[in-house]
């Protein structure tokens, strides 16, 4: 096993810029994984897949504030730029970027970008401005960068589709890859923010996970009402007091519009309040059949 | 004189990209006009501009619903698209991009782009909407042709404030170029939509362009309160009975907020409404100074 090379760091996007043109003018593919740094396994398996995929890899280290809105944990984001640069370097990443705010945004930034109807509901219900703020990085992001393929993991289901759509929209070109969730050994999805919750929450936040086992056992059984699905899922989550539940919702996997019965595929969404952080997972249900996307790594 | 050569016509957003990706692998470097066809002498001057700056030229021909409010002349505008193939050719462009709007916009197209600010006063607040289909189609267009540099005349001179922030904002490295208004010999500044003025109302357009020149004289002499010297403009114009104002207004030529008073470079900006047309023109004001771009070619 050779020690990783360190990847070449870059903060200014003129210069993300620079190095990116240079790579396509060589011919070359470039995958790139936008993330907002504090890397764990979930990150891992997209850096390593954008590495595999392409001749060259790019990781973004950003924590957007446009995808935060007000009282969200913006200032307490984990930030470990030494340690996700590490990550990157032995995931095989040849480039990390990280901008600062006055670069990325610099005075007079006026641009937002919007996809209608997919962002409205789940978590864009109750996070408003938030997938605008996702969109108009994204949409930067990928244009600084100019990767042959983006990777995105499938925890951020709802943002994997807005990203897929925008990235068609914008005629850039880009191809989307969605990655299966990373889960930890008990089944809680990798998520940067379950290190906000304390021993007794970080016990109960496994019901994410049970609730979406839940809904498939049903499933199994031949049960096709996205209600019953629903309230399975919602049971399982209300019989863990510290949890809440935001949302529990039976989607379409492309159009994100709520299904009224399991007929075709569809995406169990969920989101969880705990008093330290909220959490989201989702799963993909099989009418009558197996839940993908649910299975630890 | 050699007989021009027939571009290459492309109607499908995936062979545009295709055509450009390979220009960018190939180090060359990319001249692009959008316009929405029916191709006059200030379109002309972009895309000699565009032909003579870059390796190859591109101009797109497309009547973009977006930006057409209802009750506009989406359905009206004039479509001349073998004239248009013609004069591109004799300017020296390599392709014309001539999407159909099922490709443009195909099903599922959700993505919008707004760039604040500059989008809100002037033809903003009488065309809601138009600009964020501006920018839309834009940004799509910029991201399926990928030019080096794109080119915009300043008769539009919002809409190019507008996209020289987009395209900073997207971070596409495209260089946005604003070229001088073309005139006709009488200084009505060149617009598809002057065909549909009657002979009374083409007799009566010139008074924009008599508008710009008083307030101009009037700088000639010093006089600075934008309010006097937006009287002066808008006195010509109210002297033209068919003409109607709809916006007289000095603003800072970046930002276009409205100025008080013609201590700096200001640009005057008129929209005017005729039975048939709805007109505008600009023409940078200086202090005690000349004007510029207010000249016939």
């Amino acid at each position: 096993m050779s020690i990783p090379e360190t990847p070449l760091v870059l903060d200014h996007p003129a210069m993300m810029m620079a190095w990116s043109r240079a790579r396509r003018r060589e011919g070359r593919t470039v995958g790139f994984v936008p993330t907002m740094g504090n890397l764990h396994a979930g990150h891992v398996s997209l850096l390593k897949r954008a590495a595999a995929d392409n001749d060259v890899a790019v990781a973004s280290v950003y924590v957007n504030p446009k995808q935060f809105g007000p009282g969200e944990d913006f200032a307490a984001y984990p930030r470990t730029f030494d340690s996700d640069v590490a990550a990157c370097a032995a995931a095989g990443v040849a480039v990390v970027f990280a901008p600062r705010d006055e670069t990325m945004y610099p005075h007079g930034f006026a641009t937002s970008v919007d996809v209608a109807g997919l962002g409205e509901g789940l978590c864009g219900a109750s996070r408003p401005g938030h997938f605008r703020g996702v969109a108009t990085v994204v949409a930067r992001l990928h244009g600084l960068v100019l990767p042959t393929r983006a990777y995105y993991g499938e925890k951020d289901y709802q943002q994997l589709r807005i990203i897929t759509r925008l990235s068609a929209d914008l005629g850039l070109g880009i191809e989307i890859v969605g990655m299966p969730i990373v889960r930890e050994a008990d089944g809680l999805a990798m998520s940067s923010r379950n290190q906000y919750l304390d021993p007794e929450e970080r016990a109960a936040a496994t019901c994410l996970y049970r609730a979406l086992l839940a809904a498939q056992r049903l499933a199994d059984k031949g049960k096709r009402p996205a209600m019953a699905l629903e309230d399975a899922a919602a049971a399982v989550i209300e019989s863990d007091p510290p949890a809440e539940i935001d949302y529990v919702s039976l989607v379409d996997p492309d159009t994100l519009v709520p299904m009224s019965a399991l007929d075709e595929p569809g995406r169990l969404c969920l989101a969880v309040r705990f008093p330290h952080a909220r959490l989201i997972d989702n799963a993909l249900l099989l009418p009558g059949g197996i839940i993908e996307g649910a299975h630890g790594e």
